[in-house]
């Protein structure tokens, strides 16, 4: 029982205890750590100021990442005490201060984003993608089912949830040769970010059993997609402009500590897998996506039913040697399940923008406008029947700026 | 005239003046900015620390990220004091202590690396690959004239030269179906790397002309490549594991006003460019690569011959309106010139690992073996007749380690 007014029963209880990173009016100029507790959220920067956690000064920095890099112990340690001091009504009267509305604080990017790796894992998505493009083909590529397929993207243009998406131009093929101008085909990919806490040498590789040793917890991420751009660029090298121009994650980071009730039998994978890829016990998280299109919602991804799961996905980054940092960022790649109102992009959802949707406002949309919102959120199972909130990644896209010549 | 003992008519004189960052007994944990004049590093740590040059601390630094934040006018101003230091014998009293023997210090990564983009932009080297992978199509996509192909690679892995690349292990098609272990085609990729200093802004493109303003210097790159981890896992996201084990740059930032000499017109380009990609003057960097295989030189890939220039690349990169940030590094990709012993791979070297090379020692070579040392190095041409030094980056094969299980 949490004595913070509001939050008991919410997604958001003692059981979740997300961090995120804000600027408050009293200190505009200052990030801040909090974390969220209902509808507020608990200045921790204060709170270690104050004495009332220790963690040496991490929890005073304008970013998450000096947290991240304490590992484990460290993290429960403190989610302990903030648990205490959000439970035990003898601390109320030196934590209520400390507590802000959501409503009146600005959320900022939580964590510094080092490199940022976007998987392939859905067998739904990358079945659809290669129906839709290669309708003549096997969907799926030979290698698909031996490992997770998957790339590099750009850690420099992760922002936050509510940053406008300023619709990218480049270069589209048409049957006369290729033009220039904004994207026509600007979609959203849903999907599950994981953030690196604790570092991993070079030439060590993480094995499937270490996953929580280094994984701090989970973000929601929205991979925007220029398909268009896409389509013309990817060969032989893989999505370049088509995808660097925003991802935008969630505010909330929500530890793995918050989501011990989520994890479930992930489904069998159809081929034995190499021994560094065999996780015993094989589990993917259950997760419950929604995604929002201007008021409607089109679709309910579900990550339970992802084919590789986030600890494979970590061992097969780093088998090469690939050391991983604090603040790292993989993601899943866009979460489908197996039919149309479960797919995580508008690529599928329109079939290649051959089939559009009607929004509940009447329009009809097959890719992104001009103003349009899109808003992701998900739920996990929490303990005791409540769930866990993961929040929401939110953007809308603003016109195409004029071609500086 | 330098009054630095040895500097006078070395690639590294008063003309050069790239920066590193290193270690030295005299304080072994503390890394610290310096600039190379001959043989000597000038303590730039010390020298600010001194009063001697003042760059609001920058030069105080662990990394150059701070000085390379500074922007073109202060990066000028502290060029101009530092030639003024090492000409003026007014000043020799006071700079000669802080004159340190190359050969006494540690030179470590000299600054943080942002996202780390790689390119493709060698017409010879994609013709090459073309013509080894794809016997029996055009050599080169029909994307490849329109736009500099580029990908993101993992900045976490970017080394110092002189950092021992272990063998990477992962996955590689058999006929039999995929095999884990150590890679049997390990190779390199001779590349040139621009380091921007300042960021640009989210939204907001670099035209072609503004290259100067965000791009503070070049460092030698070898993108370290295993070739059958490649062939298995490139559909359809492109290079992965193949490339993210590692990329080991030059200790040595070559600052852009050293190379006032070194440009010339780039090759003619065969098709229109998209007015965005239009560089007037189209200018290319006059860079002569070498490629040093255990002792002997195998290669002299001529860095003058890139289709694509620099300021194309930076604005293609950013078109889309991703940002770059300080501390971003873009490699040109393989530079490879017309013949054989021009190429910048050993993947074209040896043509797929079907034709030997036979270095000085009477050993015959396809891809690497434990235990072999690459040592790239190039030279630009100065002014006065002088060349310019961009130092070398070097890399011993250690074997691959023991799978965790």
């Amino acid at each position: 029982m949490t004595w913070v007014p509001g939050a008991e029963g919410s997604p958001y209880g003692v059981h979740n205890l997300p961090y995120g990173v804000f600027r408050h009016g009293d200190r505009p100029t200052q990030a801040r750590i909090g974390v969220r507790i209902g509808d507020l959220l608990l200045d921790l920067d204060g709170a270690e100021a104050a004495g009332l956690v220790l963690a040496g000064g991490a929890l005073r920095a304008p970013t998450l990442n000096p947290f991240l890099a304490l590992g484990r112990a460290q993290w429960s340690t403190v989610r302990t005490r903030i648990t205490e001091l959000v439970t035990d009504p003898a601390h109320r009267a030196a934590v209520e201060p400390l507590l802000l509305p959501l409503a009146e604080v600005e959320l900022v990017l939580p964590f510094e984003v080092g490199d940022y790796v976007d998987f392939y894992s859905s067998e739904q998505h990358a079945s659809n993608v290669g129906r839709i493009f290669r309708p003549d083909d096997e969907p799926l590529l030979p290698n698909w089912k031996h490992l997770p397929i998957g790339y590099h993207g750009r850690g420099g243009t992760v922002v936050v949830s509510g940053t406008p998406v300023i619709r990218p131009s480049g270069q589209r093929a048409t049957p006369d040769g290729p033009v220039f101008g904004p994207s026509t085909r600007l979609d959203i990919e849903a999907e599950v970010g994981f953030v690196v806490g604790t570092p991993s040498e070079l030439g060590s590789p993480v094995p499937v059993d270490r996953f929580a040793d280094h994984v701090f917890g989970i973000v929601l991420v929205n991979d925007w997609s220029a398909r268009d751009l896409q389509a013309w660029e990817y060969r032989p090298l893989g999505p370049f402009l088509a995808k660097s121009f925003a991802t935008s994650v969630a505010p909330w980071v929500v530890p793995l500590d918050a989501l011990a009730d989520a994890w479930l039998p992930a489904p069998d994978q159809d081929l034995p897998v190499l021994p560094y890829l065999r996780d015993v016990p094989h589990l993917g998280l259950d997760l419950r996506l929604e995604v929002d299109w201007n008021g409607t919602v089109v679709s309910r991804p579900p990550f339970a039913g992802m084919y590789w799961t986030p600890a494979q996905q970590l061992a097969h980054l780093t088998v090469n040697g690939a050391a991983v940092r604090t603040g790292d960022l993989y993601a899943s790649g866009t979460v489908s399940g197996p039919t149309r109102a479960e797919t995580g992009s508008f690529l599928e959802l329109t079939w290649g923008g051959t089939e559009p949707v009607r929004l509940a406002d009447g329009v009809e949309r097959t890719f992104l406008e001009d103003g349009d919102t899109v808003t992701i959120t998900a739920t996990a199972p929490g303990p005791d029947g409540v769930t866990v909130g993961l929040g929401e990644v939110r953007g809308t896209i603003a016109p195409a700026r004029a071609p500086h010549r």
